[in-house]
């Protein structure tokens, strides 16, 4: 099929997804003309996944679109961003009309779960990728960072971690359409991760520092813990696991796509609000403190323990 | 090479090109956090590409790298859009640090000649392609879309095209880096394309519809003419042509980077100023008008011509 109609069938697909507040020009035109609220700031952020790498090849377009979407989202949970615009660039070798329009389902889907408008993208053949750009802002200033926690702050993770991370032992992971993903499951977090995007806007006021755990916790709370020059011990055992899931797993496996955050010890009461509030579990796991060698101890029993790296993309 | 190391070499290789106006936070968090000016809209567009076939296998890094930051932005010069920052994603099979550090080089210059800010990205394990996604911004309401033509504006290109095409017989056109490109020529066009920002900055204020050539003449200009719902006829021999190019090469050849645009026939005068103003050529090459079947009618001497279509990417 002519890559014209192919984009036409696309955005026929996106419907009410590739328009909405803030779209003055989407889909079709040399670039998308977008409007910020007056007094904010953009939050841009982009991701990349690729076929038999970042998913199984061959799976389920639909899946692919979800999950594209979403964990390029997640990005903007972990500044505190109101999600806004996106765009998407699919490379595929043989890209026929019904892969295209199951790939835009799907992202269509999360778009109106995350309230993100799918404002322009680019279809081009090669091996199969997908990099998805996401756009949201927040009032001037109020972004989250990760390199503002100081001594004493309280250090939280939200949600459970490991569940996403057991889907990969399923030999049938690339099988899952979004139809079939109905209960809470391992394949349903691989596939249709959850950003915290109401708790992350609700953290504006007071995180001092937030990540999303996307390679695993052990390497995302070592960079909050570097960019912030602080250090913090961590007990295994304080970790909120899935069911099933091995503190060691759950370090090591990114996926779930929860947040790590800092915020000042007076602040719990809030935390446990915001948690009662957007239905999300927060664990308070560490406290940081300084370091002449910022990163993470982790820790057993009090007693140290050497943890696998998270995902390395070289 | 580790991949948090690979980013860091890129950073401190982008240099000034990562911070800038407007650049709240840069590359290496979660996501940027921007600054667009009051009153402004943000003009996105995004683009990708695929090695060994948007451009040749093993080509030099840092040729590619000017080369994906100027395709992209030739999107906001064809919607009139002042260019600010640019999210980057790279991915490649084996990606070692000196490859990296010439990609970024690359990436710098053009941002450099450009204006634009580099303020994140992403690197990843997989077949070597790079996607960009730029953002501009016009004054509100002033972006230039492909839709506003209407019959009795003249239609214009800037530039001579075909010349970048003609790099494509060179079979050393992925031998060379930037630093060899020091002269006109096809090769110098084809890895450094210079999009007309200011020439579409100018244009904001009386262009009705503007595209860039990026597929070749015919494609896109019969993208124009649809979106805007008008047709037209032009003459090969009106067309201005890259020395040694023929009009049949030029139509079916993007990698021009010029631009089509339609403006009231009264704006002749300031066209005129615009093109001594920013040095570049500015040719009629003909006039839109009412047609039940919008799109292009080429002619030679007044009898009609079959032309290859632009370049497909499906």
């Amino acid at each position: 099929m002519h890559e014209f109609e192919l984009i036409e069938r696309i955005i026929a697909r996106l419907r009410d997804t590739a328009c909405g507040d803030g779209v003055v020009l989407g889909p079709g035109d040399d670039a998308a003309v977008l409007e910020i609220p007056n007094g904010h700031q953009l939050v841009v952020s982009t991701d990349a996944l690729v076929a038999g790498r970042h998913y199984p090849g061959g799976a389920c377009a639909d899946a692919i679109g979800y999950r594209s979407l979403a964990v390029a989202t997640s990005d903007l949970a972990a500044m505190g961003a109101t999600p806004a615009f996106a765009t998407v660039s699919l490379t595929a070798e043989d890209l026929t009309a019904n892969w295209a329009e199951h790939y835009a389902s799907g992202l269509a889907a999360a778009a109106r779960d995350f309230g993100i408008a799918i404002v322009g993208g680019n279809i081009a053949r090669g091996p199969e990728s997908v990099t998805v750009t996401v756009h949201g802002h927040t009032p001037r200033g109020q972004a989250i960072a990760r390199s503002g926690g100081g001594p004493g702050d309280a250090l939280f993770v939200t949600g459970c971690l490991g569940g996403a991370g057991l889907a990969l032992a399923d030999e049938n992971l690339g099988e899952w359409s979004l139809i079939a993903l109905k209960e809470d499951s391992p394949v349903r977090r691989y596939w249709m991760p959850q950003p915290r995007l109401g708790l992350g806007i609700g953290l504006r006021d007071f995180a001092t520092a937030a990540i999303d755990i996307s390679d695993g916790l052990s390497s995302d709370l070592d960079h909050l813990c570097r960019a912030s020059g602080v250090g913090c011990e961590v007990d295994l055992d304080a970790l909120p696991l899935y069911p099933g899931a091995t503190a060691l797993d759950a370090l090591a496996s990114g996926d779930d796509y929860e947040l790590a955050f800092a915020a000042p010890p007076d602040a719990q009461g809030v935390i446990e609000t915001l948690a009662r509030q957007h239905r999300v579990p927060i664990t308070r796991i560490a406290t940081l403190r300084r370091d002449p060698r910022p990163g993470v101890a982790w820790t057993r029993n009090g007693m140290p323990v050497e943890v696998r790296p998270g995902y390395r993309h070289f």
